[in-house]
């Protein structure tokens, strides 16, 4: 990935219960991967609930424009009522990275 | 916390078995939060042993120091060898941030 690009890290404690989570979890990483300046995304849950969610973007544009689609929306809101006890999202601007993989 | 400031966002898989992971993570946090520039810390590993550790940090400099730090050193040592199959280290400057809470 070309440096700078942008990222969204979503931090959050679920409710209990499904309620519809994965499913939808599961359609929103596919519609998110569809969309122009999407470069991946990562995603970690403890058993506790708390979970961090960081997805990968060329521009901030590109961002916006994501948290605008029709179906993002929808879970948003479904997110804010029947998901979430809490969430923090940060918009953050990659200046640097290195990594390590054994072979 | 005043904007901007820097994430680390460390993505990793896990190699099988504890090795002393457990015990360094928790002495890490512990030694991470007397440093200078420290703003907070968030982890969350899947149970196929992919997790995301996000601190918070108030300058690029804090988070050379922390990198330095003499305990962590060795702590990055040992995850090299002993600890991760792969991992990927963005360090990324925080633009903008908004959260939720449910009273």
């Amino acid at each position: 990935l070309d440096i700078p690009y942008y990222a969204v890290i979503f931090s959050a404690h679920r409710t209990p219960g499904d309620n519809g989570y994965n499913a939808m979890a599961v359609r929103m990483e596919a519609i998110a991967a569809t969309m122009p300046g999407y470069l991946g995304l990562e995603s970690a849950r403890n058993e506790d609930g708390f979970g961090i969610t960081v997805s990968y973007w060329k521009t901030e544009d590109d961002i916006a424009n994501w948290k605008q689609q029709v179906d993002h929306l929808e879970a948003q809101r479904q997110g804010h009522i029947n998901w979430y006890k809490d969430f923090d999202v940060r918009v953050a601007k990659v200046e640097r990275a290195y990594n390590m993989k054994k072979n």
